[in-house]
Formats: structure tokens, sequence, C-alpha cells
């Protein structure tokens, strides 16, 4: 893999002059990146993804790979209503690939990273005899309002995801925007009471919400947003409570704040629903009062740590 | 494997408690961590280990992989002269493994971060059917003196290394103590002007200080310290040159400062080696004029992005 070992070095030094932002202030090339000291405090977090469980390497251009390992982590930052600074990337490549891919994996970071201003600042790269894994890890900062937690919900809250739910293992989950800018001017103008990025399906990160808040949901069946297939007809609303990988984001705001929010033409996203309300009674219902006993996406322990 | 999904998040968050420095505001359990903002610049890296090039799953104490997986993270931070802050862990766990295991690493993660006032603040969990993958991305802060680089050694310094070198497989990989307190008193009293820590062998980790500070130099073969192994048997210097995996560091001072620090009898580490003098002739070769070919430890592309 000798090949692999000076091409890819220099190409990744090649892509960090053309891509990064002047907040990194030494990058590829010491024992670690060094960043310029942020404004405020600090957010961290890292997502790991597999070929196999998270993409088929075979089957698909790896730039969405790359691009989608930033793009998870990136609405990580924007559920805490953060902006995003760096981040590492750890490979784990099949000694069998065509050098040609982690390269290609690599530039579907960087353009992304491009488009939010975030530092590709390291990480490592190890050959092995099993398939790909790709880490990425990203350091943000909160906004001068603070970070946006899952805790703050309050009873009469509003409940809202930024774009329709479901079905994004046709395609979304390899191409979606991360809700930066939304989340970003949201946090500007209103008072986010929590927030949360779903990653696993409404139906179970809305719950992460209800219990760090210690409150529960009802949510209006009519209103929640199921995608549309390729033929054009709606996904079921277990779909769209249960499918993984929306990465839309699911905040609650005041009964005010939600009024003045839908007339909001500012709001730089293009969707925006209000599904149901916080109750201070615990559990999770339809309107109806049926209970919602729908799980979400279960898989050994993702997102748990 | 739903036993792992529920006791892991449990465990873990009672280690989190036994174990989390006050500068974590928020720690597992949201989108992302939420960090005190540091004082100075940050540093940023990432290692990633695997099961069978790393470390063997099946010989060794679980507690030990998550040790070195930190460690090594951490010797990254010591070779800028920083102060580690925090890390995210990312596990790829095979679906056959014992669910205490993943624990145990993450016990011994928490231990050694807990001496360095490490915070574990989140990271990602992930079940599949190939072979333990941990991937451990540290923020630190660079020294009110500012990062130390592999750029600037000049002709004349001396070059030392924190102790011994070689025969690490042995043992060493998995028990070394990252020189972070020697970094920190060496950054403090001390003009380092250039460090790395040796991971691949002291052959191939000095050129990567020559070639990023433009120079050459000259080894004293007789002063190279070789490890002894199990039957007190020196190793050669062959070994100590090019065996992986010392995380011992590596600096150049001036030859005042190499004078002063031989007789300062406050350093905190145990050994310290002067093995050598920096050239402005490009070139690594012994006293005796004899180049030196030994590349050191060559494996796929680790360490160099």
């Amino acid at each position: 893999m000798s090949i692999l070992e000076t091409d890819f070095i220099d190409a990744l030094k090649k892509l960090s002059i053309k891509y990064q932002p002047p907040h990194l202030l030494v990058g590829i090339g010491d024992d670690t990146a060094v960043l310029k000291k942020p404004e405020h405090n600090l957010l961290f977090a890292a997502d790991m993804l597999m070929d196999g469980t998270h993409f088929k390497l075979n089957d698909i251009d790896p730039k969405l790979i790359g691009r989608k390992a930033l793009a998870v982590n990136l609405s990580d930052i924007a559920a805490m209503g953060g902006r995003p600074i760096a981040v590492t990337v750890s490979l784990a490549v099949p000694e069998t690939i065509d050098p040609a891919v982690p390269l290609k994996i690599m530039e579907g970071i960087f353009a992304l990273a491009k488009t939010y201003n975030v530092a590709v600042s390291g990480g490592d790269t190890n050959v092995w005899k099993h398939p790909l894994v790709i880490d990425v890890a990203v350091i943000g900062e909160v906004s001068a309002k603070g970070p946006v937690l899952r805790s703050g919900a309050r009873p009469g809250d509003h409940i809202f995801v930024t774009g329709p739910l479901g079905l994004s293992i046709h395609g979304k989950h390899l191409s979606f925007e991360p809700r930066l800018n939304e989340a970003q001017f949201l946090h500007e103008h209103y008072n986010l009471t929590s927030m949360i990025d779903i990653s696993d399906g409404l139906a179970k990160d809305l719950r992460f919400v209800l219990a760090a808040s210690r409150c529960g949901a009802v949510l209006n069946e009519a209103q929640i947003p199921c995608s549309l297939d390729e033929n054009g007809k709606r996904c079921s609303v277990e779909q769209a409570l249960s499918d993984g990988e929306d990465f839309e984001l699911c905040f609650t705001v005041s009964s005010e704040d939600a009024k003045r929010l839908k007339s909001d033409i500012r709001y730089p996203g293009v969707d925006l629903f209000d599904i149901g309300i916080i109750t201070a009674e615990q559990g999770f219902r339809f309107e109806t009062g049926e209970e919602i006993r729908l799980m979400g996406y279960v898989h050994g322990v993702k997102g748990v740590l």
C-alpha cells in the first residue's frame, strides 16, 4: 500500500491548501492540529460509519460516503444551536481498496467542510483486511446564547420538525443538508427550549427529549410530514416516525414563539412543521389518545455514548 | 445486543459521574458534549486502533486496550507541549463480543483520563460482524508559550529522547505513560525548538522533524538508549531506531539549553538521553559518517493524515 501512503499524503496536503479556513493555524503534518481559540464554550462529538451498516462502499460514489460522515456530525452541532469549527477523520481502509477511493472520500469531506467553514484538521488512516470504517470527530462552539439542550422542553411548548420524515434510505441519508443555517437562525431569533437531530426516527429521538425534559407529548398525526417516494407516494406515519437517518431537527418553542415562527418569512429553511404539543403528563400519544408504541430505528448501541 | 445497549448506557453514565472533571459542562446524553472554553488555542487529533493491528482483543485485558487508545492521543498532545482537555471515543464492536468487554475498554479510558484531568465527553458505539475498532479524538490546548512544532529545529541543537527505545511490542505499547508531565515541564523551562512523539520508530519520526525543519542530524550511536528485554538483554540500535510504538518524545534544544537541562534536578521524568546534533547539512548519519538507512516502522498510512 506504499503508493497509497505517498500519494495520499501529497493529495491531502493539496486538498488542505485548497479548502482550509484561516482558523486552522497548523493543519495536517504535525502531531496535532492547532486551531484558533474559540469565543465561546466548545461542542465536541463523534460519529462512526461502517461499510455495510451506514453505506455500501461498492454501490455508491465514495465522495458521498465522506460527505455523509461529515454531515452527520454537523447535524449534531446544529442540534446544539452551535457553529462547527473543525473535524478529524479516521479511516480503517480495506487493503484491497482502489487507492483512489479513500481520496474521493476525503474530497467529499473537504467539499462539504468548505461550505460550512469547517477545518479538516487531521486524523488517522490505517489499512486492514476488513471493511471500511470512518470516524469523524467534530469540534464546534456554542452561540453567544449558549447551547440548546434536550432537557428544556416545557408543557405547552410546540414541537416542530424542519423537514419531511421517513424513507431516508432511498437516498436522503447520503445527500441531506445538515440544518446548521436553520438552527442558527432559530436559536438567534427564538427561545428554543429543546432541540435534537432526528437520526434514529422521530419516535425514538423525541423520547430522548421527553425523558430529559421529564414531560410527555401529544402528536397531531395529520401534521406529521411524511416523505414522498420516487413515485410521488407519501410514506406512512409509521415510516415517518420509525425510519432512521432523517437528520432533520426536532425542536420545541413556547406557543407564542410558535405563532410568531409560523409567519416568519426570514426563516432560511424550506419546510417547518408544527406537529404537536409538550404535555406535563408523561406519555407519548396521538391526539386521538392512542399511545405511540413505535420505538424508532434500533441498532446496536449507536448514538448512545 | 439489547442487553449491551441498556447496560452500556447506564454503566457509562455511572463511570461519567465518578470520573469527570468540572470543565465538562454537558457530558454523555445530548447531541454533543459542552466543554468550558479554553484559555489558549486548541489542539485537535485522533488515533484509530484496530484489533489484530494495534492489539489482540483475545489476548489482553480490555482495560489496556482502552488505556492505550487514550494514551496514544495524550502522547500527541504532549508532543505539542499542550494540555489535554477532552476525548470522544468511537467503537465498532463485533456482535459476538461479551458485553462486559466494551465496558472494560471504557473503564481503562476513564481511569487514565482521570489521571490527566481529561473529560471523556462522548462518541459513538456501533455493533457489527467484524473486528473491534476504536477511534479516540482528543482536544487539548496549547500552553501560554504556544505549541511546539516539528519545524523549529536549528543546526547545533541537541536531540533528546525521554526514555529507552525499542521492544515496545513486548508490553510497553500497552502500558506506557504519555509524557505529558515531562513535556509540560520542558516547554515551560526550556526553549524547545521542535518536538515529536516517537510512534513509528525514531528513524522515521526524527526524519519528519528534519524534513519540517529543513536540516539534517548526526546521531551518537553509543548514546542511543536501547531497551532491555525480559532477560535483561539490551536490544540492538536497529531495533531502537526501527521498532514502533515507543511513545517517548524526541525534542531539540540549543546547546546552552542542553547543558542546563542535563543537570536540572527538577526534571519530572526518569530518563533523558542526549543522542545527537542537528546539522545544517541535509542527511541522517551516525557520528562515524555512516548514513542511517533504517526507515522505522512502515504500516499502511498510519499517522499521516
